[in-house]
């Protein structure tokens, strides 16, 4: 898919692809054959049954997992909200593309594959505070990207970013979409505190006020505090909806970007799960707005999809159990009593 | 090692080896010179340092994780306390051997090597509210049995059962160590409900009544009240500390065997992590008690490692992070400005 505008993209939401029901039904008809109590795996039968659905499938496949990391430069980073400098986008994006990062050990520790996609980055988005982070072109540009990135033979997406800058926009976001104190959205991103995270919380404040005259639903607020990897990770999710791949979104800054979906389409977001809670502070209450309960809490709060391939793993697991493990009746256990 | 009698084992755990605490700080310095945020992987950074610490070795490995799964029967199912039949025990662990349970699938999907050791499933234990579950004699067996089990070069091992009737014998052995309701520590099991499990929750209370006066320390009730399972998994935690082998502790039924050594010996649990938060009642008043934050939460109550093999690839992961990202220097990553 790709779109030519905002208002395709209104359209396009309202057409988006449905679960195949047949195919959680197998699922779940199988689930209570296979040798344990019913229900004894918690979470994991749901999964089995979720992405069965969502890849219109049963059984279930979890082969090919991938991995997109989107980054992209923030014009807001002039303001000083980040303890990082911005060079550092692109010197991470090096990191990735060298093997060396985070998200590169997490992703071969569980075979996933990865790809990283830089999004201009030396052409930081215009300051939020000042103007809009992207005008409709660029806008369309990212979101194009973003969907062009999703292999349609991949059995899950995971969704994640780099970006200087990026949690001060996601917590702008989150407040225009939701409302209530720029202060609870806003957190300590890369590490800022005291006078510097104030700062940053009245920036995010500013930025909001700025725009919310011009802010009609999710994607006009996307346009005008965003960024480039934001945007296209609401590619990626659309795209990979329409071609029954089930998404795994990453943290806070995933979440928030995926956010601007769902507030302009409400079940957006049904072929997606959050990995993890971010320790990002916003994360939680976005996910209560969402609706969504994560995978993990680990406590993280690093973005570029290393909460993501961690949860892949944990689906991955689901869909092994739900495949290859015997029924009662293959491996001549009794059944329940009564 | 070896006992030959609850004292000698009481003896034995004054002797616990300790942490490297040279191997931890060497693992704590490394970490902040990774490219990412200081603390931004969370409980992954932590576990490189427990790991480092307990292994005695700096950069840890996590290699070679195994998973020893103990099965034994109980003469409590008498009483009518499982929903499934007593001959389950031997035909799940013919399930296990034949690679068709869910163990199999979750330790085959992460490289995870694993053992089965049935405990003399011919002959159950007794039935604990008419005698003691074992003698000292079978104790000492199947401590032994459980020590011997623990691969030398094992990078981390993880403990799982399998025992119809022994979520009642886990219940009554933590409401021996820590008092208050029958109730509040007897739950589903393998799936039991209403009258049967009004009945489950008299027969712990009758077990433990029947035994207080007999009990001097969690030794003392692993025996009146546990199962060669439950021992064996004891025998094993004790022999991984002396071995230098951190241990991943499964859920409620493991838990339960592993707070009879915290109880006798503060500080005997050091070297273990609680894999997951079990679905099972009792376990979330089990961690409180043990001061355990368990890795995950999925709602599973399956038993026999199922959360030690998911809970065990987290900590994969967070070795090949610690020892496989670049520093800030080697990638040429600007570091923090501040």
């Amino acid at each position: 898919m790709s779109i030519t505008s905002l208002e395709d993209l209104r359209n396009q939401l309202g057409t988006l692809r449905e679960p195949d029901e047949s195919a959680r039904k197998r699922a779940e008809a199988r689930e209570p054959q296979l040798t344990k109590p019913p229900g004894s795996l918690g979470r994991l039968e749901e999964l089995a049954a979720w992405v069965s659905a969502w890849q219109g499938q049963h059984p279930p496949q979890m082969d090919s997992p991938h991995i997109c990391v989107f980054a992209g430069n923030h014009g807001i980073v002039a303001k000083g909200v980040s303890a990082y400098p911005q060079e550092v986008t692109q010197q991470m994006v090096h990191g990735f593309e060298a093997g060396s990062a985070a998200v590169n050990q997490l992703s071969q520790t569980f075979g996933i594959t990865l790809q990283v996609i830089a999004l201009d980055l030396a052409t930081p988005t215009g300051d939020f505070t000042e103007t809009s982070a992207l005008d409709e072109a660029g806008f369309v540009d990212a979101f194009n990207r973003g969907a062009a990135a999703v292999p349609g033979d991949a059995d899950m997406i995971g969704v994640g970013e780099m970006g200087i800058g990026n949690t001060t926009s996601a917590a702008a976001l989150c407040l225009a979409l939701y409302g209530g104190d720029a202060a609870a959205w806003t957190g300590a991103g890369t590490g800022v505190a005291g006078a510097a995270l104030a700062k940053k919380v009245s920036v995010v404040a500013d930025g909001v006020s700025r725009h919310r005259s011009n802010i009609s639903d999710g994607l006009d607020a996307l346009q005008k505090l965003g960024g480039r990897e934001l945007v296209a990770i609401t590619g990626a999710i659309v795209q990979a909806r329409q071609s029954r791949v089930p998404v795994m979104i990453d943290g806070f800054i995933s979440s928030a970007a995926a956010a601007a979906l769902e507030t302009t389409r409400a079940g957006a977001l049904d072929h997606c799960l959050v990995a993890h809670a971010s320790a990002e502070k916003g994360h939680n209450l976005l996910l209560k707005s969402l609706k969504k309960q994560p995978l993990l809490d680990l406590n993280m709060r690093l973005g570029e999809a290393s909460g993501a391939a961690l949860a892949t793993a944990i689906v991955k697991a689901a869909i092994n159990c739900h495949n290859g493990m015997a029924t009662f009746a293959e491996a001549g256990v009794s059944d329940k009593e009564n």
